[in-house]
């Protein structure tokens, strides 16, 4: 079974290249192809040492630098053209593969991106985006950090962007989009929001107004659109909220002989939720507005994980997320939300 | 044991009068007293349905209006200045009172302190601070959405009383302060940030720079400043997101007998966590930068909730923050990092 072609920047995350060339041969062994992209010799020689030689189903693709996680993305991108991050997306700009994956920094990603594939017509900056789970079905939220400061036309091509990926990647019909602000009511919010609002209610989406952060894990909402300031804090505050509880938890455990016993019986469970709340198992948040798949995992990312974010890449190519995209974006250019073209 | 005298708004909150009527009783019984502000026949009723007269401990005060928890604060506030709220906080205003509790809407309660009571010497806009439990010490977060767009001089105000604060109440020595941003590099975050560090890399305080989303709960950091906007949305989403972690949580436990074994070995535990990071426990959110006490609670708090903020108001007197607060926001007056005066 082919499962399309996935390049993989092998030297992205926090961990060096052991885990991404792990995950590419798992997930290779599942039916995906795999250029790896990074030091040749430093990743054959993680292979032998993992145990064998490059298996069929993946390529190694040689690029002779990195780029650092705290490195400044576009300057860094633009003084490295033969970084990893930067010869996957070529690779995926060539047609060589359907999309590119990097567990690297999330900046230099979207400037590869930005750089080497570039943008769909009509989109002024790609955002990054993500399903998170909820008490119902998962709700996609946009920009989680690339766009600091956005102009409210950004903002309204974020939400326009977000309801095309819960069209596409998670097949909901009509999904209700709202811009986060600290109230429900129209006089809620500011003068970026306030204009977003204002586009957003001409758009053909489902949109409906205002929503508040108590909202986003209730269910009711599919797309949720904030700037990258508050959405990447929001992003980082809850991930570390997870991992303060879950330390939280397992202190107290550890402390009652009582609830060990407890938290045997209950591990089931933990596992749903974990599974439930974990980023490792989402697999991932997609570039929204390029002209072809990128997809960024998180730097801390498991091989699960990784393995996870490259099957959930080739969702992206399958289910036509590009297409689905660019078509509503010139829709909305032609109603005359936005200017046309680049 | 007298615990000062505090004036509760009897006619805020989600649920009516009873919750705060029950809460002025128990704290009552507890050594504090209580002026309890809102329609006098209307409490009589109600304290009468619990059981009785008015003890001891507390008076009724009347207010003949009220204003509900989705009106405009400050049109509401200036078209019913004899709404129990602003009753209250002109019970304070005078000195009748210590400090003032309202469960109602926040906005109402900060124009109303403005009105009623007015800023401390130097402070452009007060802002809503509260102390958020972390895997270490509690952490103050603040602005919680009093100030949607502050300018910089009012985000290194906050800085400036969110550390009078850690200081009074928290009793932390040199309380280490920083910016809340997309990352915590100098790079980061917006023209309002960068702004605004500049500004408290002049100020006397432990000014350790911008700190990102995962920093919130970890501990290390004591003060963490945000704009209202992004402050209001976290605080809601993490309210959001605990509730929805309790329901998935209860429902899976419900859908196994073993779980619920393992539950009920649990419950110490599980009550412990809920302690830590119930707002209910936690006892409401002062007004940082009025002449005198102001203190907003939940407006869905319980009747311990309520008890626990009037208690908290207390402590804010006993302790001194406005003092705190008025003399560090003169210091750093006379150092030019804002104008003088009003």
């Amino acid at each position: 079974m082919s499962r399309g072609v996935i390049a993989l920047d092998a030297m992205g995350g926090d961990h060096g290249a052991r885990i991404p060339v792990e995950a590419a041969l798992l997930a290779a062994k599942s039916g995906v192809s795999i250029l790896l992209v990074g030091d040749e010799p430093a990743l054959k020689k993680t292979i032998a040492e993992i145990g064998g030689a490059v298996p069929s189903g993946v390529e190694i693709v040689h690029a002779s630098e990195s780029i650092e996680m705290d490195a400044k993305p576009s300057q860094a991108v633009r003084k490295k053209r033969d970084a990893s991050i930067c010869v996957a997306a070529r690779l995926v700009a060539e047609g060589k593969a359907g999309a590119m994956v990097s567990a690297g920094n999330s900046g230099a990603a979207m400037a590869a991106g930005l750089i080497e594939i570039g943008r769909l017509s009509g989109v002024q900056r790609p955002a990054i985006g993500s399903a998170f789970p909820t008490k119902k079905r998962p709700c996609v939220i946009l920009d989680l950090g690339a766009n600091i400061e956005p102009t409210a036309i950004q903002l309204a091509q974020f939400a326009v962007m977000g309801e095309a990926y819960a069209r596409a990647l998670l097949h909901y019909e009509k999904p209700k989009v709202a811009l986060l602000a600290n109230g429900s009511e129209e006089v809620k919010g500011t003068d970026l929001t306030r204009a977003a609002h204002e586009i957003l209610a001409k758009a053909q989406i489902e949109y409906v107004g205002y929503c508040e952060g108590r909202d986003v894990f209730e269910g009711e909402i599919d797309v949720i659109v904030v700037d990258g300031f508050c959405g990447n804090v929001l992003l980082k505050t809850l991930e570390g909220f997870v991992t303060a509880l879950k330390e939280m938890i397992e202190r107290e455990i550890r402390s009652s002989i009582t609830a060990t016993a407890g938290a045997l019986l209950m591990r089931n469970i933990f596992g749903t939720i974990k599974r439930k709340l974990d980023y490792e198992e989402a697999g991932g948040a997609p570039l929204l507005g390029l002209e072809k798949n990128v997809l960024v995992a998180h730097g801390a990312s498991s091989v699960n994980a990784l393995k996870n974010a490259i099957f959930a890449a080739g969702e992206l190519v399958k289910t036509n997320l590009i297409g689905t995209i660019s078509k509503s974006m010139e829709r909305h250019a032609e109603l005359g939300l936005w200017p046309k073209g680049r």
